[in-house]
């Protein structure tokens, strides 16, 4: 394959994790040391940064400072969920974009996200294809919900289930502490896909963790949950809870956008979240001490409980993706192939973007149980290996010590 | 001073913090060694488990499970919050506590709590001395809130303070990943002393958290705060905001309490907590996107961001305590007292339990800005030592691993 020398862009969209910014650091470390990328642009807010010609030159950050990004939580870079229309449709923004790409010569375009960045990243890998735009562009996935289709998890994901099963077990351990009657309820994060919830069971083979831990792959039946609650709470004195902000009844509309009147007598809309609904309504049923926790943004930018696993990879990610581009392959996502017999192997893989692009990942109906309140032991194995170790957390004054970046906007190259 | 023999009550009381294990540990494993202490006994939920007979014998427990307790948070041996009579009004319970430390021959008796614990402590103390029973009564203080009178600070606080600050340094980075609008609200415990709320301008102090803090220390302005938040979101597009939970107008009223059909057009009662409803009155009058926080439980049960600076200082509580008792004290609380000039030194004195029984200690006015929305150096000055050193966390699968106790019910002594 012939060398295609010239700059670089690096962009992260989407929601933040823990560790995209390790991806970013594993796309900036390897281009940087890339000797036909002439020079590392990163993309303000993602390609709204390239469609304003808003770029930093990644070459005059502190190298020190760099090395930090795969301790900072959220997109260092700045982040955006901006949807690119169909170039068929309207090829306004296509235009512009390769009007920044030839302005800064770039010939490499790395983007950092979950589903919605992977469509945007295709739209532009097809359309740079059709003018005939020479560019190598390659998806860096990133996703806490972990449903990207194609990869056997996400970076991102293992950080926010790390954090998801410590904190339950923590909560528990404050939720069992009077000897009268409690029913906690956790609201998780995963609007579709219920990789997230179903990581609190971890906390639950671990020893203290939710009874009860509802998916959005099973549609939600208000009576059953009562019910299910009802009988752990008559039983124990405790029932802990863990739900998936996207539980939804079988119409499809999601419990926590629901009109609560049928339920609860209330015909307001609700302020609270899901977690504090379902609380109020199962103490208007029960007459149990309730307590709705939403774990919140807190799940996805916790990087004091990332896992070095996924930090790992998460760089991984990013450095395959320059080494593959710089290669020749473009038009393709990283992926990751596992195997977790006799000890955890995790290889990189490549993908079509076409393929990855707006397929949502779910959790297999088999690995939750038949009565849709639990996940099996298979989810227990494929997730516990993805949280195992703990980072070297830089720190000052015993705080976190997050990467500061100088952010020098790029001259035209 | 002459040697007592006889057996020994640890009680846990209140609500649970990070480090109380700790405290529990120092008492535990102090007494298991005094050689005048015949036997260490666990009272199950405090004084309930005396009350109802209920305690377990330390002494079985598996040495390398009490080493644990430091690193689990909760109350191991359970809590209540059970407030004791008058005894003048109604001595009951006091005859039935004096029936049981007879029974166990029980000649010394410590109790870890917070205001209303160490009032019970108290109440004990006085009604033994009265009735002529020899007991050495030892308070051992724990509490988030850290507004336990004539001690430096308070066990438990600065892990707390360390789970606030690290998560509103996280919180910032992901609040200000868009470059869209937002305003954050986060709401931290504390009903009415503002340690804790304030503990959310370490990190701002550390370079990323709240622009505006509001203690319960300073009555609250409803319009004064929208002003507040207004101006910051205007000048720069977002704002961040720490409130405590116990933030009330100039009557007394708490916010989260009053109806807010004068701010907000709402006339119903809040289910969410503060921090959804002055998110959703912000989103009301400025427009901007929001987003409510409550750090809950979690803030209290962080154990992995525990403070070691804690944790070593709430086993010396405990283990003061046991000196002390062993060495004549009684009716007394173990205090600190601490110098911050020239690096920080912690020294461990004793306190009448009547002096510090149901004394609320606040923030000083003068720690307080003068507008009322944040804190100033003298606070951070305080706080930082505080939360000094991480502790190395016992750990199976990157997961917590908690102290098992076997909790064998002690027979009668």
């Amino acid at each position: 394959m012939s060398q295609l020398r010239g700059s670089c862009i690096i962009g992260q969209s989407g929601g933040p994790t823990a560790v995209i910014n390790a991806s970013a650091q594993g796309v900036i470390q390897t281009a940087l040391k890339a000797e036909c990328i002439t020079r590392v642009l990163g993309a303000a807010h993602g390609i709204k940064g390239v469609l304003e010609d808003k770029l930093y030159d990644m070459g005059q950050e502190d190298p020190a400072e760099l090395d930090l990004l795969q301790y900072t939580p959220s997109s260092a870079l700045g982040s955006c969920r901006y949807k690119l229309a169909d170039p068929e449709v309207d090829d306004t923004d296509y235009k512009r974009i390769l009007e920044i790409f030839q302005k800064y010569d770039v010939r490499y375009f790395f983007y950092n996200g979950g589903n919605d960045s992977m469509d945007t990243c295709n739209k532009i890998s097809k359309y740079m294809q059709k003018v005939g735009y020479d560019c190598r562009i390659m998806g860096v996935p990133k996703t806490i919900d972990n449903d990207l289709f194609g990869t056997d998890h996400c970076p991102g994901y293992a950080s926010a289930a790390k954090y998801i099963a410590t904190s339950c077990m923590e909560v528990w351990q404050d939720a069992h502490v009077y000897d009268t009657g409690m029913v906690t309820i956790i609201e998780i994060m995963g609007r579709h896909a219920g990789w997230l919830a179903g990581a609190a069971a971890l906390a639950t083979w671990a020893g203290y963790g939710p009874d009860l831990v509802y998916l959005p792959e099973v549609d939600f039946d208000m009576d059953r949950f009562l019910a299910d609650v009802k009988d752990i709470y008559d039983r124990t004195g405790k029932c802990m809870v863990a739900v998936s902000e996207g539980i939804h009844y079988a119409d499809g509309t999601f419990v926590s956008e629901a009109k609560t009147s049928a339920t609860d007598g209330f015909g307001h809309a609700q302020l609270g979240g899901l977690a504090v609904m379902l609380a109020d309504i199962v103490k208007q049923r029960t007459g149990a001490k309730v307590r709705g926790i939403e774990l919140s943004l807190l799940q996805r930018c916790g990087a004091h409980l990332a896992s070095q696993t996924d930090i790992s990879e998460a760089y991984l990610a990013g450095q395959t993706a320059v080494e593959a581009a710089v290669d020749g392959t473009t038009d393709k996502m990283v992926a990751f192939q596992c195997s977790r017999e006799g000890g955890y192997i995790c290889t990189p893989k490549l993908i079509g973007l076409t393929e990855v692009a707006n397929v949502e990942k779910k959790v297999p109906r088999e690995w939750i149980n038949a009565a849709g309140n639990g996940v099996e032991q298979p989810f227990i194995d494929y997730a516990l290996p993805l949280i195992q170790g703990e980072p070297d957390l830089p720190r000052e004054h015993s705080l976190p010590r997050f990467a500061k970046l100088k952010k020098v906007l790029a001259a035209q190259g």
